[in-house]
């Protein structure tokens, strides 16, 4: 009996699968010191308890990237270990702050599955649900994937499309229970910019770059137990390259938009989010912003925003997309989310 | 007077010799986060402080790799600073989980020396003992190395080479108080195979690998407080190159048997183990397992395996030694272990 | 409005000015290991919690460089960014231990100004403070930069010059409140030589050498949430070289001296400091000291010793300056500071 996981085939998932992650895993101020060592990451709500308590919280959680990163990684030996790509992501929240010590846990229901015309993928979509050890859900979010067939001659499914909303409306977005901006400090947090200095169609560019290694990039992956072997291992790519996992792009480029969006402080959204282009060791990253919408929320002084990030590895700002519609070849990643702000 | 450390030469061992070695440590969560960054573990038990506690733990421990490291690290400015080659292990026995905030102390007893017959050099046998601060054992192994001489005329020594035994007896392992796998969850843990599973002679390839750099293993070297200068200056070999750490291997190994060896969760003997070729950053490291034995414990639900862990840069997976006997160049670590592992 | 942080310009610093630094940062035991990964570090008062209590305190306290390299790394958004060279460093004092879990903030006062001759850059003396949570001062020191006009009309302001004592008074050091080395363990420490055993004038080659990576340097710059460009960007320096930030080869000689002053536990002082030539990817870094002076303390066992701590990067230890009077091009970096060591 072979012992190793060869992962699933485009025909081993069917709608209303159940897919129970493996290794459950404890994350806490370790995992913290090495999210800072590896972003510019300098949200003051994630880098000090001080700070976070006069937010109302008990301390200060985990970056919201460390869960989705957290909960992403498990996904990857059952989800994506023969998946061609990695296609979008959406209806995103963040439902509860993880908390240094929290262990995580991640399921994922199948939701779709349609075959490719050409006989030999097809797209598998999956709901993905992070859970605390209490049983609380911290995230969910909707992943779709290009998967190999493993027999060609596998018959094609039924097709099914899941309906998914193109934007998470601001009146389910979950505000941490709690969370108060009524006596933020814009100084300590280092911009003095607030909710309402944001205009809809308002366009940053966050200046900083990043010129990203090897080395940062594995450890990194590793530390979210992401096994893709396209991320470490030079021979499992053609030309001999380690593909950076898209998820370290995410993180960098949202600690770039600090200097800009210091005040974007908690990430409750994922509306959508492509990966555009490979990114690889050498290039350096930088990152612009658009903000989309703004809403209120219930919460003392808590305004959402939503924000397109876009992250490049060279071109103008602001330049996304050319006159046939694609991607420019240097924009690495195009995510659009939510996020909390001071008003 | 000279302040620093040359390291001792063979002249300066002498059988019953106690080395107490230097800088106690105290070992945590931080250091439990980088051993995930730098090494593809997986393992549920040293992941999640809930997996370990449904088997019987009051936490998750510390990976018993960072123990070896942590120990191993502290012998080196006594025993292989002006070692020639690390000849090999045995003996070796882990005697009681480190958690987090534990402090580590190591010392060590020499327990067999030889002159070879080139005059310039010897071995030396040391047995090592890790201790916490309750002064309880945790680790102990024996270890032999071949170290220069520091002056060509010192008489040599009577020779005294212990007689280790091949192999631990399962008896003499020592299973964690408190452990169980009555009620393990195979599902979580990542693989269905359990102790029942594997039948011994059965060889397993490990699939993944992972092509290392120089940031990475300086960095898990120094972690563990090694100062072997091969390790970090490029102008301590005559080729410039920076030698990786033996035990940089035996981690990745380990971590790369995941898969197909989820279940083998806590070591708890070293047999053996040659480090047969040296390793250099821009290698691709993958392993093969070989199932050499399997005992009873009196631990419910726990059985022990004895694996064959062999390391490889290259070549084709179960390939070990030439027509001459001698390890395959492409071969960099022959490591015999205990595993325990649910029935 | 420009949303990003410019930078201030010399025409923007007055006399008198307080800049309060963003981003309070709570650091612990992932910040602890980390140093350890990156930093040759050993000393066993910040590698151990039992030795440390042995010592009189309640814990291992972060390394005193934590606490500097978190202190100058929220300046630098306010200080240095658009500096053109960080002139020099004195009147630094160590007021407390920083302990895991303390979260940490900065202010500077502007105590100096004086525009260079040729109208286009200035230099500008701050006094930075660091706090803990407690408001306690943890920290302080003066810096002193050269920093570009952003109008060069500006006119130039009275120059203000600042007397800074050339080396911090004996009776001014800070000895850590119940810090007592009346039964140090030298053997757990890693050497025998205690404050009596150091001459005035005695030098000491620390002999081991660490050849440094980019991905190194550029996690340990960002986990002081130090933003310079030059660190991590290869577009920001002409030659394309990333410039590796002065702290690095602080942690990194101050680790290396372990070899010749294992027992010059915790830095209370910093008299002077200059950063004599770059440090890049692939240099080997080797370091230096000397005695330059010694004191008594009122604390049981503690002695000040006043060192100068040379980092290299190739020539002949001790070799310092040419006859021109300047700093060899292998010198990096020539540091004055007093440390606490068992008498």
């Amino acid at each position: 009996m072979a012992k190793t996981n060869t992962g699933r085939f485009f025909e081993d998932y069917s709608v209303g699968d159940v897919l129970i992650h493996a290794v459950p895993r404890t994350v806490g101020q370790g995992e913290r010191a090495l999210y800072h060592a590896l972003y510019p990451a300098r949200l003051a709500l994630y880098s000090s308890d001080m700070f976070a308590r006069k937010c109302g919280l008990a301390a200060s959680p985990l970056d919201d990237m460390i869960a989705f990163h957290a909960v992403f990684g498990k996904t990857v030996p059952d989800v994506s270990l023969n998946a061609v790509a990695n296609l979008g992501y959406g209806e995103g929240r963040w439902l509860a702050p993880v908390w240094p010590g929290d262990t995580l846990v991640a399921q994922s229901e199948v939701i779709g599955v349609r075959q490719n015309s050409n006989g030999k993928t097809g797209v598998v979509w999956v709901r993905t649900t992070g859970r605390n050890q209490h049983g609380l859900s911290v995230l969910e979010y909707v992943r779709w994937v290009m998967v190999r067939k493993g027999d060609p001659d596998a018959p094609a499914p039924d097709s099914v499309v899941p309906a998914l909303a193109p934007v998470v409306a601001p009146e389910n977005l979950v505000v941490p229970e709690g969370l108060t901006f009524a006596s933020y400090d814009t100084a300590l947090a280092g911009e003095t910019h607030r909710w309402g200095d944001y205009d809809i169609g308002e366009l940053i560019d966050h200046v900083d770059g990043v010129t990203v290694e090897e080395a940062e990039h594995m450890m990194a992956t590793r530390l979210w137990q992401n096994t893709a072997k396209v991320h470490f291992d030079t021979s499992a790519r053609p030309d001999g390259t380690r593909l950076i996992y898209g998820g370290h792009v995410i993180s960098m480029a949202r600690a770039l938009s600090f200097n800009g969006l210091a005040n974007a402080q908690m990430v409750v959204g994922l509306n959508a989010g492509a990966h555009a282009n490979p990114c690889l060791a050498g290039d350096t990253i930088r990152a612009w912003s658009e903000v989309l919408d703004k809403a209120e929320t219930p919460a003392p002084g808590v305004g959402a925003i939503r924000l397109r990030l876009v992250a490049t590895k060279g071109g103008a700002p602001f330049d996304l997309r050319g006159e046939d519609g694609k991607y420019l070849p240097n924009v690495l990643l195009d995510l659009d989310y939510w996020a909390l702000m001071p008003m």
